[in-house]
């Protein structure tokens, strides 16, 4: 199941082109992320970042159709099955009916020092079972 | 031959972690490709936008090593053949020798409606042959 | 009467100090402007660019406590009353109980070209009178 | 005497009107804080962060004329007598011969917790003599 996140396109997204600058894309996927750990997995951020981090280890887009000040864009984020450390995600973004873009990344849980640490078991149980929520 | 772009990593690029936050990469990554328009073909990117646009089609990177403040960072970018109206990029980042991380992206030359325009003859031919300088 | 905006202080706001990178708290300030006109005059800013601009004049900022990861701010926005072209705000900023930062601001509306126009008598008439929303 | 700091104005920097986004010159200033205390106070911010911080305190602005895509912007910083733990800076922002912006501000000088820290003696006395160098 999908865990779904809404950001209208705001001024501050958009560039001369009047389209959203695509560093601001990776912006809003970081921000989705945070609310999947928020709200679907119940380990917001703030909590994790007392002890450690979770890094972008790879990630890739492909942009379909820009998106303009005003849109409002839902993002579609569904997990794989949790490796030992990492965790594959995958984005689609539409626009009502109109996928906008997709993206692809691998986050890992790492410790204070940065070294891979095993997920939490509350954590690997979520991300295994339905993590769906709307927010 | 190679376009080098360097950037020392500055206190706004880094997160609550100590380390770059990874949509400030893509950032630099979109100032990399401006300076190389500007310095390595002679076609700023401000006089691009008069009449058209140069967005990113796809964009995928591979995060090594974590970068941090104060480190001096070598962005070494490539271009592939260029296509009809798109171009591939490559973007090897280096600090000293370590590898940190690796950008690959398709940009597009478009009009002002969004439109796939071929280059212009003047850029195909600088693309085609020796681009590299350094900055 | 008084605009209200909340904004939990996310990841990509915070530095390596573990606080708000101040940068950051004047997009957030631009975010609550662009709600405000969206909200509470029905002038949303993706309407307003589409023949003139609303820019920033003036604006100044003194931050009294830091804020940081997970902190959920109140922004407190009030108008004075408008001039034929300009308007003053003033934003209170609370977390809780504690005054984090006061702001206040002077906004022009212009046309294209960047020449101050009086403000549309729909617009004043909702300014001189009251804007309360919350959201 | 006066340091100064040249940035030329990126596609990053501007919104859909074609001009730089306020937020974007508050992120400029700090660039120019942080090449300040690097180039001419010898005092790195990378190095400053390794045990403690310089917050802003207050800042002001007030934009006298917009900046385009493609400007070349010369930050004038200069500074006041510095107190025991604060500093008041003051920036004139220009294009050419033309003013563009004016920015005032204080920073603090803090230990790790935040609490305010005199000034090292050699940053006091750097900043009771000249400190102009071009950059």
């Amino acid at each position: 199941m999908t865990f779904h996140f809404t950001q209208k396109v705001l001024f501050k997204h958009c560039d001369p082109a009047g389209i959203v600058f695509y560093p601001r894309y990776f912006e809003m996927i970081n921000d989705c992320v945070e609310a999947f750990f928020d709200t679907a997995l119940g380990w917001p951020f703030e909590e994790v970042h007392k002890t450690g981090a979770i890094p972008t280890a790879e990630i890739s887009a492909t942009f379909r159709r820009v998106s303009r000040h005003g849109d409002m864009l839902n993002f579609a984020l569904s997990n794989s099955a949790p490796g030992r450390t990492s965790l594959g995600l995958a984005f689609a973004v539409t626009c009502g009916d109109e996928l906008r873009f997709e993206v692809r990344s691998t986050i890992v849980n790492v410790d204070e020092a940065g070294k891979p640490l095993p997920w939490p078991d509350m954590i690997r149980t979520k991300l295994t079972t339905d993590t769906g929520v709307s927010r």
